[in-house]
């Protein structure tokens, strides 16, 4: 592999991605994905007892399909990386603590998929045969845990968005026919100082327009290059922010660019205000559509930027504005 | 990189730790190791408002102070692993958020400075020049999240860890004159029931034995092939456990083998039941006292096994065991 300027590694053996699996929600069911998703649950609760049981049963059931899918014995997967936004990522520490496969816990808030997605191919890159990287979120544990119980039916802002219900999982091997994975470009920490923890979309553009002016930068490539450039998950009100800042650093990404948040749920139709959010967003947007898409040939190139918002409750109660950060990786056939 | 076994990387070109830096709060500053930190805080609050802006400024000094030693200049740092305790790792990302070098959050629980000095050896090995790992772990802050108010003076059970007060930080280069990573064993979650969430070393003594074992079958290697084992953090109790369920394995590690947690506190005159713990435990007894072992050839082969229950407080309240894991690193001049 090499290194292009500050932030971006080019693959020598450019990682394949070789399978993916995704379980989502009721209300994601209802949305204009729902053909490309494993399977569609009818309620939150999936028989579990609490919503952190179902969605770690989300999140293990989506593991244990795309291992299923991918053909390979569960033994021959030689690492995972795992996150999810619950406190101490139980998520994915409970439903996959039967895994038995070496594992490493990530936390990159909603851009823990890429995150993942990147390790991977640096390991697969370095010769390890089959990595699997796999992210979830819970809209009811979420919201209880981030904002109110449900129980109070609280009102929510029209910039707020709706986390997803949903698991997205992958396995990216050192060789096979694509797509592959050819770079990656690994976010910093930006903070413009941002204190709405009801617009997450505001608080994430900025390292989002980071990532991407610095993948531009870094790989000497234009907005041009790509069939699709595809945030997860600003939703649609950062959606249009990040629009204009390119514009502003002179990327015009208006014709080739969407959003994970933004894809998701119909936004005539489902009342999600900013539409979707959460580590199961881009994962499962990029599990199910994107994933069919590459290898359908709809898409050759794809700029997948995964944004995460560093924050919880606390730091928002203690005056704390919003740190974001976001992590691309460029896939082509 | 050579695979060995199911668990463990040999290096071909094993990575050096190039520098370590470790700031601690004023209980740490009282025990036995006193003289192997660089700066040792007067109270709790390093002059911030909470605990939890402390924990932060904690472990920013800390990343400062061991990129200042390094005489690297920080432009020249490719990739920082940082990850803490607190809900969404926000010691870390708050803490580092004015960093400007690409950042992976990681989540281990106490285990997190060992996966984060595995990730970084990895990079290392495959050509990127400087990585930094840090985390970090603050006493006040961890035990109002994880337990109770400490104005409420709640009695501790006997079997209770103290949560170190502290972080550690490492730079881990691709080039240097040692001491070396020369193998990773990286762990799988191990679950045995255990539900005592005051007694976290007896639920992460299972990880650590499954670690170690797996360690010494995919290496060849034996106990007393190490100068020293060192776990972190399993503390008093825990260290009895895996001592005894590794003498029931066929290895007697009696004689090399202690614990960051029974090494950081004085367990006659300070008061810590069973020792400590904590992201900051291990991070600072190795970027402390066992950095410095190894520089000096007190130390020439190092096993270091940090530990993680992947557990929080709702998972107990609604009656889940604690799934522990451990990530080892063979270290040697």
């Amino acid at each position: 592999m090499k290194k292009l300027g500050k932030q971006t590694i080019q693959f020598d053996n450019p990682p394949t991605i070789l399978e993916t699996a995704t379980i989502v929600g009721p209300k994601e069911a209802e949305g204009p994905l729902a053909k490309y998703f494993d399977k569609c649950l009818e309620d939150e609760f999936w028989g579990e007892k609490t919503w952190e049981k179902a969605e770690s049963k989300i999140i293990k059931e989506t593991v244990n399909t795309v291992i299923h899918k991918s053909g390979l014995p569960s033994d021959s997967i030689d690492y995972c990386f795992a996150g999810d936004l619950l406190n101490q990522c139980i998520s994915s520490s409970f439903g996959l603590r039967e895994l038995n496969i070496p594992f490493f816990g990530i936390f990159g808030a909603c851009s823990t998929f890429v995150e993942g997605m990147s390790l991977a191919a640096i390991f697969a890159d370095a010769g390890i045969k089959n990595v699997l990287c796999a992210a979830s979120s819970h809209f009811c544990s979420a919201e209880k845990q981030f904002r109110f119980p449900l129980e109070l039916g609280t009102q929510r802002p029209p910039s707020a968005q709706w986390t997803v219900t949903g698991a997205g999982a992958t396995i990216i091997s050192s060789s096979g026919d694509g797509p592959h994975i050819t770079h990656m470009t690994t976010g910093k920490i930006v903070d413009k100082g941002i204190k709405d923890a009801n617009n997450m979309g505001a608080a994430m553009a900025p390292a989002a327009l980071s990532t991407l002016i610095s993948h531009f930068e870094d790989t000497g490539r234009s907005p041009n290059y790509y069939d699709a450039i595809i945030t997860g998950d600003l939703g649609l009100i950062g959606k249009e922010i990040l629009t204009e800042l390119a514009m502003d650093k002179g990327y015009n990404i208006k014709s080739n660019y969407n959003d994970c948040g933004a894809l998701i749920f119909d936004k005539n139709s489902q009342d999600t205000h900013s539409g979707g959010s959460g580590c199961g967003c881009c994962a499962s947007v990029f599990s199910g559509l994107l994933f069919n898409q590459l290898k359908n040939k709809e898409l050759s190139r794809l700029l997948l930027i995964a944004t995460g918002a560093l924050t919880n409750a606390t730091t928002s109660q203690q005056g704390e504005s919003i740190p974001g950060i976001a992590h691309a990786v460029s896939i082509e056939l």
